[in-house]
């Protein structure tokens, strides 16, 4: 089943929802006119289709491999992240001055999105590059953006965050890896690090891995914490490869899913200690990492949409084509296509109205992060800044655990064939089951929604949304007719949402046991009203637009409705879940289990 | 990862909620007292956790085979059906005159599902085996009966059912294999199926194919299909094996799970035509067919409890092991094992709240399978057979459906590890996605649960139901306190199902795709609120019993809250979603999606 990029559903959520009129004129974004953006997602497409979309099976099929240190990726990779890099995918979002193309993110987050519908397990390799070249541009000096910046952004180099060890996995104050000074300033790294994507491959002449690592005489826990760049060859000062460092990969493991995406166990210092250069400080690798953290949040939730977006057109197809029992309102004496089955059209429904709440969540969440960075008045990109930062565990987290249900739905529209491999659905249903995990588990984005998003401000920017939620309510009930009937939905959930910031602030500090049980349901909550609040603002944008073109737009207020029907209704029951439902969640002792 | 049949938490359900006592003093039914029923959920337990359990990951990485139509199931399997078939498991269920135990369903229950959490993949031989005896128990001849089911008891030959073609798969309207009357009585049988479970296999001397066919003269639709009898090796009248029959298995499909149990394409009549032997009158095939698939549908219900419980006890073992993270109340500085950690908790205890409610549905149903066949009284019997019936496709829909949530929840618990295969949580989440398809898919189950058992009786079983939670809800607030509040949110829930039954009867004749747009949503909320009652009465159970070992009683007082507070409060937005959203989840046609 070929992927074919949604570029038309695309714009019109950056044209309508995100506002991209707004952030092309914002200093520094002049060229980001409508115009530019849809030239750049045509391009995207067309290589995204073409090259990347094919290889997403026979990465399934033919996994990258270990032999000896050395790993070989999927047939086909090299040569398409040869094309990938030389098109200059891998800078979109990055400054110009390093070889990138300095677009807003609003431009690139539709790229990424394609990027990762075409191919989960390839995009990983530009995706952890991402976060290392903003760690580097963030936290590195002069000399060192110089240096890696360019080759990263060229694809002649990728790069690779390593943080969990076999004992730290969440838990980053449990990492064990040393880091030695030395006396020329380098350091010597020794450890183990294991789930390192890409940390091994074929596809590029280096590998820059960013490590966190503790020197000698650091404090215990997260505050010991440094980071370090280790290239897999050593790099004199003008770029050029000189002897393999001291790290190898001794293993890669035997996933579910995302196969073609090496995953692989470094082993640091077996040899005298890999050569590491200190990023930033000492001790403050944490804040660094969490810099690369971040972008790779926000484009892990984007998997989730691209994943969610290729299985829905997967079982579309499907079921436009297979043949199958009568109407159930007698309409016909022979057997239709499955689409046109009540339940098959409530499932292709929920995979739709999902993929689109999600999409739309996030295309406005990276709205803000541009103005938050690029805005000219300061009390302006704070506010952004600060709504985009609320935003990203539920981009992270909703639109991943929404995947799970989309693929798992796109399985079921397909019957028995949904079983058998070759049918392609089933690669989604496995894919996807790494999002809600890697990048932190949908547990860890609730904790930083309750801790850093909801008490750090006392619910402030919670609130802001819940008015901007409410806004568009009114706007809803002003359209009357249909737009009315969401509005009453939506408010209930907002309601809902309201009672939960309120019952999260409240409660914490005395009762963090009984919060932090409802706090996967607080995400999922808000990712429900907050997707449904764009789905009502979508509703508003389509029936304004509607005449242009009455079936797409039409299209658009049905997902709307359903959205409002079907998942905002979800709401009232998630909150009394989390505002009563601790005593029971925490009444059992590990015994008990 | 061992598995250990949760023997006390069975015995209660059957002593305490579905009445074993009352089964026990059923004619017929005389021996089969709790001592003797705890004496066989003993061997079961013994057998299957020794036998059975550790061959699961075995048949996940080593495959049944297919080669030159011959299929070689997993080493250790054959071994291990010898060893089934020897201790009597294949009879539990069946009469004694065939060589069968004769034991009531409420005891037969328990052993398949302890034979399904140690096994799904070999639990699916015996499994269809059972569908084939009761439809000829049903509807075979004195001769074909005597002949066919103590070989199949005794393990010495096998069942299939013979449904599925390429063009026919949930509708047998379109079943095109055909059956050509011979002279001797016999039929000459020609055509293809597919996704016949353990279709070909090494483990019995014989397989005994139970094949829907067209006769030429047959009406078209499912009025027009016959069964037939078509085994591996023709047999004699004294069940001497004779010369192979012209039915061959041309390959075996590649899975996303339960890869132990081979899923045939069957070739019959490329040589001149399989015999056949016809069950019953002619173009009587479908209503046999229900009689094997209805016990079969109650069996998948359960391989859904049973994966589930699997998956529960994995991840609880994993939770208990691994060390992660401090407190989020402070109340230690260092690392807790996760089992601590309120989110942990949350999943483990909706694992266990759905895992356990399924389970406690199910056996009620069984013991009303035992009622409707056995009691005294021809209205009592008819009673208790309306209420199973009633319960069949939710049994066999929300129990698979909710085994989807609770495997994929099991693989978040372990975190990246779930993800890796070797550490076991992977395959659940693989092999548990077959569940809500085979054996008729969740909308199928739900056409059932609207047509014949809501429809054809105007809801009157389904109201009784609603009135007999409503005693539970009066109990429940009469006990006062924690018992209560769960009286409370039963008394939602069951308001929310009564509403979408009165909907169902009102409307589907007039408005059918609005009402099947919301059937499998019904479904779930029939699941939610019956489970919901079913926790209810364990509650009170266990309150009365709570001083004979408070622990284990505490456990099951907190998990009957956990499901009222965090599952039954999704019933009213269920039913807002059934009785509102049908409108937009019609909304699009064919080429909107």
């Amino acid at each position: 089943m070929s992927y074919q990029a949604p570029i038309k559903d695309m714009q019109f959520v950056m044209n309508e929802l995100a506002d991209l009129n707004r952030i092309a004129a914002l200093p520094g974004y002049e060229e980001a006119s409508p115009e530019l953006a849809q030239a750049v997602l045509e391009e995207a497409a067309r290589f995204n289709q073409e090259v990347l979309a094919p290889l997403n099976v026979i990465g399934d099929q033919q996994p990258s491999t270990w032999k000896d240190g050395v790993v070989t990726t999927t047939p086909g990779f090299k040569e398409a992240f040869r094309q990938f890099s030389e098109a200059g995918w891998q800078g979109v979002l990055h400054p110009q001055e390093f070889g990138g193309q300095g677009l807003p993110k609003l431009v690139a987050t539709p790229c990424t999105e394609m990027l990762n519908a075409a191919n989960l397990s390839f995009a990983l390799c530009p995706l952890l590059t991402d976060g290392a070249v903003e760690a580097l541009l963030t936290a590195g000096t002069d000399a060192q953006r110089a240096l890696y910046v360019p080759k990263l952004l060229s694809g002649e180099w990728t790069g690779t965050m390593n943080l969990t060890e076999p004992q730290a996995g969440s838990d980053l104050a449990m990492v064990r890896t040393r880091a030695e000074r030395e006396g020329d300033g380098t350091y010597r790294i020794f450890g183990t690090k294991i789930f390192i994507t890409f940390g091994e491959h074929d596809m590029a002449q280096n590998i820059v891995h960013l490590v966190l690592a503790r020197t000698p005489d650091a404090p215990p826990g997260v505050k010991g914490i440094s980071l370090f760049i280790v290239p897999k060859f050593n790099v004199d000062a003008e770029g050029k490869l000189g002897a393999r460092n001291d790290v190898h990969c001794v293993s890669i493991e035997h996933k579910l899913g995302i196969k073609a995406s090496p995953t692989a166990v470094l082993q640091f210092g077996d040899n005298g200690g890999a050569t590491g250069y200190l990023v930033g400080e000492e001790n403050r690798g944490l804040e660094y990492m969490f810099i690369m953290m971040n972008a790779a949040r926000f484009a892990v939730g984007m998997q989730g949409v691209a994943v969610a977006e290729r299985a829905y057109q997967h079982a579309v197809a499907y079921a436009r084509d297979r043949l199958q029992s009568r109407p159930v309102d007698g309409s016909s004496r022979d057997a239709v296509t499955i689409i046109h089955h009540p339940d098959v059209k409530r499932m292709l429904m929920t995979m739709r109205a999902l993929t689109e709440g999600a999409r739309t969540l996030a295309y406005v969440a990276a709205a803000q992060a541009d103005i938050g960075h690029h805005a000219a008045d300061a009390a302006e990109r704070k506010r952004a800044q600060a709504i985009y930062e609320f935003l990203v565990p539920i981009v992270k987290g909703w639109s991943t655990e929404m995947s799970l249900e989309v693929t798992s739905l796109g399985v079921q529209v397909h019957g028995g064939m949904g079983f058998i491999e070759e049918t392609g659905a089933a690669q989604y249903y496995r894919d996807a089951r790494i999002l809600p995990i890697y990048e932190g588990t949908t547990a860890i984005q609730a904790n930083d929604l309750i801790g850093r998003k909801t008490l750090r401000d006392g619910g402030a920017v919670a609130r802001t949304l819940c008015e901007m939620v409410e806004a568009t309510e009114n706007e809803l009930r002003a359209a009357g007719g249909v737009a009315a009937s969401v509005a009453e939905r939506l408010a209930k959930g907002r309601e809902a949402l309201s009672i939960v910031v309120d019952y999260v602030v409240a409660n914490t500090q005395d009762n963090a046991n009984a919060v932090f049980a409802g706090s996967v349901p607080y995400l999922k909550l808000a990712g429900i009203v907050l997707g449904g609040w764009q789905m009502g603002r979508a509703l508003l944008a389509a029936q304004k637009l509607r005449d242009q073109d009455p079936s797409f737009f039409d299209a658009k207020i049905g997902t709307a409705r359903f959205f409002a029907d079907h998942i905002l209704t979800q709401a009232p029951g998630l909150a009394q879940s989390i505002t009563e439902g601790a005593d029971s969640a925490l009444s059992l002792n590990d015994a008990q289990f």
